[in-house]
């Protein structure tokens, strides 16, 4: 049953995307930072442990714990699934994992892997990093009913300093008025037939976005923003590992 | 003894001033953020106390521990003159601060304050938020060298997330590209004399900017920018604190 827009009037079925295909990034401390490349290379940082689990277990968990959500797709790298399935989801005994999926070369393609593998029925699409541990029920079910209200929602954060547009040369070209700038986080939840149609849209005009929302945006739908918290960082580097741990503290209190 | 572009060439005098005059903000938790008001007011946050000391005293600590910084200008609230004296420069022996100064109502009339008061002889003014205690003395340094090649220097970091640009309807309206974007954070080293034009035509202009780069670059001078960290973060939420102990004992060993 569908109202007269054509979005689910009761509890949509919500599946969740979660993204552990990064391959091949270096863990370097921050400020030595994505400019410079260092010699040694990390192990894949979901499987890394935080806490006492791999970092991929507790973002799992997250949507495990959220009522709404029905099932779980976790794409790793080609070839790590079985390193999933032993290290993360049967030690923790995850019920809602459905498939462990290997994922594409770049972020987009991993995604685009997950969709092609939703059940039938999946109303909402929950798209998420598998390095973002730190998001909360209460966020994941905030924006499941934001997105419920319009095409799409995500998590997102008002920015707290000034940008500037800065040149190849490294001198500031100019301020951009940070009033109206958000920075986008996951999840990003959508209708599933909206998320399709994007990312079919951006398959054949050959697009790549940085996010998933400018895949859906692009297109002309509407996509709403709920407050998120700068707790729900992404780890990207070592220097984010305690971080990460406090912040887990404080989550399950 | 000047270069023939008049820029110095034997080490230049550095002045800091530390703007320490916010008031009336709230340290709320992040995410009952900007949007919502807290019924309670807390303590300026520049006196809270991060890892033993005042948050200030951490502050004041990171310039007086760096070579090139000649004398340091601390301007707090009007009426704390005293209280940063009696708990905050004389308990840590601070020898280089030699003002203390109240400031105005906002941060740019705090900053034009510390202006104001410089000694002679200064060339290079470093402007740095006081509630930015993580700065280490390398990145101070780092940004005074940047400063005499060019006109002004700042520390900066690239952005991590997608940035949006979001509708008073709390809707995304489009998604900025973010490989030329860095968020600025301070110290923000200018020549002085570049400085004060900066301020004295904002001030003629009636214009109001969210950091001091902002007013020197809309004169056309060159502003580099010195890529930091994000353990250098502007302490605003008391979500901030546990995470600002965590950094200073990395930066203290």
């Amino acid at each position: 049953m569908t109202t007269s827009t054509g979005r689910p009037s009761r509890r949509p079925r919500v599946a969740a995307i979660i993204v552990a295909a990064g391959m091949g990034r270096r863990m370097a401390p921050a400020g030595n930072g994505r400019h410079q490349s260092s010699p040694e290379q990390s192990p894949a940082k979901q499987f890394l442990t935080l806490s006492g689990r791999p970092i991929l277990a507790h973002t799992i968990d997250r949507f495990e714990s959220t009522p709404g959500v029905g099932e779980i797709i976790v794409v790793v790298p080609a070839g790590d699934e079985e390193r999933c399935e032993e290290t993360v989801v049967r030690p923790f005994g995850f019920r809602k994992v459905t498939r462990i999926i290997p994922g594409g070369e770049a972020r987009q393609a991993s995604v685009a892997c997950g969709l092609a593998s939703l059940a039938d029925g999946v109303e909402l699409v929950a798209v998420h990093d598998g390095v973002r541990p730190c998001v909360t029920t209460e966020q994941i079910a905030a924006v499941i009913a934001a997105a419920v209200e319009h095409d799409g929602a995500i998590l997102a954060v008002p920015l707290r300093d000034t940008p500037k547009e800065v040149g190849d040369n490294r001198l500031i070209c100019r301020t951009l008025d940070r009033r109206a700038l958000w920075l986008a986080q996951t999840p990003q939840i959508f209708r599933r037939a909206v998320l399709d149609h994007a990312y079919a849209t951006a398959s054949r005009d050959g697009y790549l976005g940085t996010d998933d929302a400018a895949l859906v945006e692009r297109l002309g739908y509407h996509v709403a923003v709920v407050e998120g918290s700068p707790q729900n960082l992404k780890i990207t580097t070592v220097d984010d590992l305690p971080v990460a741990e406090r912040w887990l503290a404080a989550v399950h209190g």
